[in-house]
């Protein structure tokens, strides 16, 4: 008998994420069914069990993929040297993490929607009622900030921003303009990353009058 | 036989709305019953059939009203002349906006957290598979941005802000770090308006370098 490819595992593993994905995209962690999903990937229970034990598991997965997909899409972009101006910054890494829902890249799609901010805006009710998620969000969110706090120290080190505010609390900013548009997208449509990076760089060249 | 007073219907639908609000901030609309809001208010069925038809009509109700309340609070913050600049404006409207959730106002709280960002993350999901809900935030949202549109012009005008750029997307880019921020809240606990303040007044002071 042939032996399992590590490979095919993992394939299989991506096949059964993305569907699922897909499903909770499309309707919601509670209105999907273990059922939804394995009619979504169409495998059979013992193949989809084999992989994971339920929905809780699959959500969690999905999750931990999406956290490490935003933080990896900072990561990249904050290795310029010297690191892009944060106007840039936000736009590089909002344009890659709009794209973990673009087509082709994990097949995040659904009818042609980037699923990635339905899925966030989800995540974030289920992470109300939910302590196991509640972790795994406040640890992926305690990550992308401690990065960000490292480059904003290294535009108030470089002279390139006021010095005398807490370096968090413009990390939590600039996350929370990215995640405003993000839920944006999600409530009102899909606009180009361009459009958060223009406000950033008109708010960086306001002048005080006088 | 005495005439039921405005005031006092005023008094009891006001009464209901607060109680839905704590048991959807709580526990979510779908883990909400109509039972689970009569016994928080400790009102019969026919006093409250009498001003809601059920729970699509409360949400409805209490998501036009956070709508209102967050417009007011920022025309109220714009009607300052000139206009505060984006750091203060925003400041303002954000301790407002979670004020609405705060003690003695419209008695939003459970358990001493601030519901508001709670309630608007749960009112986003509910709105990705509501069409009533969706028209009804688009049009909040619209009327919001547009009002920012206006601040926004008045600085470009003043030439306190580079005019090259869009309103719209200045206006989009500061709502969306109102409402990252607010989404911090409900995930990771409660901070004070001023780390926002902060982090928009540590942009608006970025120097290119050179």
């Amino acid at each position: 008998m042939a032996r399992v490819s590590q490979e095919h595992l993992d394939a299989r593993r991506r096949q059964i994420l993305d569907g699922a994905a897909r499903c909770f995209a499309r309707n919601g962690f509670h209105a999907t069914s273990m059922q939804d999903v394995l009619k979504e990937v169409n495998l059979s229970a013992g193949a989809v069990y084999r992989y994971f034990s339920g929905k809780d598991e699959l959500i969690a997965a999905i999750v931990t993929e999406v956290l490490g997909g935003v933080r990896e899409a900072f990561e990249e972009a904050a290795r310029h040297t010297p690191p892009p101006m944060p106007d840039v910054l936000v736009g590089l890494v909002m344009t890659q993490v709009l794209g973990l829902g673009g087509p082709g890249k994990h097949g995040l799609t659904w009818d042609g929607e980037a699923s990635f901010p339905r899925l966030m805006v989800q995540v974030w009710t289920e992470t109300l009622r939910d302590g196991e998620l509640s972790a795994l969000l406040r640890e992926g969110f305690g990550s992308v900030r401690d990065a960000w706090v490292k480059v904003v120290e290294g535009y108030q080190e470089a002279g390139v921003m006021r010095a005398d505010i807490p370096a968090e609390h413009v990390a939590r900013t600039l996350i929370a303009a990215a995640q405003g548009f993000a839920a944006q997208q999600a409530l009102f449509g899909t606009a180009p990353a361009e459009v958060l990076q223009d406000g950033l760089r008109a708010l960086m060249s306001v002048r005080a009058p006088g």
